[in-house]
């Protein structure tokens, strides 16, 4: 039984995102802040995970969009975006990135996500989909989107 | 003397695609435009590359982004973003990213770009720096721009 938690924003967990290879701009923001009191120790961060024991093996980092910049949906909708969606090498094919990818559709909003390149197979058979090219809106990206019943691909 | 020139699209262009690592979506909705006859065979692309004999080794793609939607310079203005900048692992550290990158700054415009990981020495070298991190604006990204002189970071 796996369970995902949302993250919290301390030194550990901080220490523990360096394993993971998008490790970015994002997270050294987020050090910054809690270095600087600007954010505390223990907050909630918006990254879910899973621990393996006392290590954290798998994340993703989920974020409400608010409908009124919604250019993927219909009808326009709140929707999320996930990023960041890794296992660790040692632990992958066991089923966490499918946990993370569940529990992110249990919020029963349409997701969208910018994968990178060689993992189209596993968003395929997690049910998301390719939208149709918009370089306005997708410049260089390659958005996958999954929908819930009753949600369909905006037409611009 | 390296020439940066703009690509055409047609079936060669997209053959030529296929050896670039950060093949997509992009590239796939070309193809289909260029076979449904909604763009000309030989019309002007975003992307910009050099050859080495008849040989496409290094491309970029540059987009202008209005005014408008600026969130990263200060004045407000038109800026440029660029994306998928490579070059073939058999033709790097010959200076042909360089040509690229200094093609687009010839434009005068400041640039925003979102690379990869690994790249940051490269990026660092040409003069790009990271932005103040914003997760409304950057989500996941690892945004970093360079200004021309006279413009500077936006505070928001």
């Amino acid at each position: 039984m796996v369970k995902v938690e949302r993250l919290l924003v301390n030194y550990k967990t901080l220490e523990e995102f360096k394993k993971f290879k998008e490790y970015g701009l994002q997270e050294l923001s987020m050090l910054e802040d809690l270095q600087a009191n600007i954010i505390e120790n223990d907050s909630d961060s918006p990254f879910y995970g899973i621990y393996y024991g006392d290590k954290l093996v798998a994340r993703m980092s989920l974020y409400r969009i608010d409908k009124k910049f919604d250019q993927y949906f219909e009808p326009k909708q709140d929707y999320l975006e996930l990023w960041k969606l890794e296992v660790l090498p040692e632990y992958q094919r066991k089923g966490y990135g499918k946990a993370l990818v569940d529990f992110a559709k249990s919020f029963g909003l349409p997701i969208k996500t910018n994968p990178r390149v060689k993992s189209a197979g596993f968003w395929e058979k997690m049910g998301f989909q390719p939208v149709k090219y918009d370089v306005e809106r997708d410049r260089g990206e390659n958005p996958l989107v999954w929908y819930p019943e009753g949600v369909k691909e905006q037409q611009n």
